[in-house]
């Protein structure tokens, strides 16, 4: 691609440092900039360094916040007995965005993976065993992918959180909604027969 | 899509007014932003306002440039006698790409549309007559897209332009390399027919 301007040559790099985003595509973007005033530039650029600079994580969940403790641990009306363990931001708002839950979280940052060598101690479990230490908390529910690191990170918490008399659950696998038998998978297909429910209604 | 955070959905949205990026892929490179250092947010945002700030359009044959006069047109290598007429930065850097052409540009900033109600008055057309009146140009290429709108403009140029004493021509259309004569147009394939050439060794 050849710029006949170091501006937009600079502009273009910067968005193609961002995933999945090709330098083609990167042009079209600073074209579109460029097409719109002035100010809508200027208020992109200040919206991400507001972010960037005002940011910070919650010292309670370690979800990222405006504020020192964020709006779901600040919220009164959430119920405070039960913590729900995720690995990151993006799960924790696929939770929320499902508006089945109205309790507390607790972000782990990643999960336990020897291959990327993250260890226990490089999450946020410590955290969490205080939190439930102070004894206001009932149930811990690990919403952790059912991938083997996760497997592996739900099995090594709850070896931590059981002797503390606090009661561990997981959320249910099985088939999708919308699923078709014949296609799902064989481990979760004879786990969705295992863990079967009674019918209600 | 449930944001817990006011910095975090101010900088999605605005990333989201984006062409071709949704909320969630929006998501996604706000998150990426957040796990890098501060200062290439910094850098980003900075690159991106002194763009729109310093980007002006060359006075001589409006490109998008960072001084009044646009590299290409400041640089006395290029061949003066011949302008190449485009519709916009995107087709000059097309054909900047393929290392064919040497000449000079004259960019239009659109095309004569009916529809989108732009005709000959929005277009930089007075300033590419003026340009040629003052005599040494000698060629006026026009690289427009084979369109309804871009062949009115095509003609619409040239019928300005003849009476001046320049020749005017026309970019080869016909089939791509590559393409496959089962599937062209019968438009394209037609013309190919018509203005076939010599072939040479």
């Amino acid at each position: 691609m050849t710029f006949s301007s170091k501006l937009i040559e600079k502009a273009v790099e910067a968005f193609a440092t961002l995933p999945g985003i090709g330098r083609k595509t990167a042009l079209r973007l600073v074209l579109h900039l460029l097409k719109q005033d002035k100010t809508v530039t200027e208020q992109f650029a200040a919206a991400l360094v507001a972010m960037r600079e005002g940011l910070r994580e919650c010292r309670i969940c370690h979800n990222l916040s405006d504020e020192d403790v964020c709006q779901i641990c600040a919220d009164a009306r959430r119920d405070r007995s039960i913590v729900c363990v995720v690995e990151s931001v993006r799960d924790l708002m696929a939770i929320e965005d499902t508006g089945q839950y109205r309790g507390q979280y607790h972000l782990l940052g990643g999960i336990i993976s020897p291959i990327e060598g993250i260890g226990p101690a490089d999450l946020n479990i410590d955290s969490l065993l205080q939190r439930v230490q102070e004894g206001s908390i009932k149930e811990v529910v690990m919403a952790i992918s059912p991938t083997i690191e996760g497997e592996t990170t739900v099995y090594y918490l709850s070896k931590k959180l059981q002797p503390l008399g606090v009661q561990v659950s997981v959320i249910a696998r099985g088939v999708s909604f919308g699923g078709d038998l014949e296609y799902a998978d064989e481990l979760t297909l004879g786990r969705s027969i295992a863990a079967r429910l009674p019918y209600i209604r």
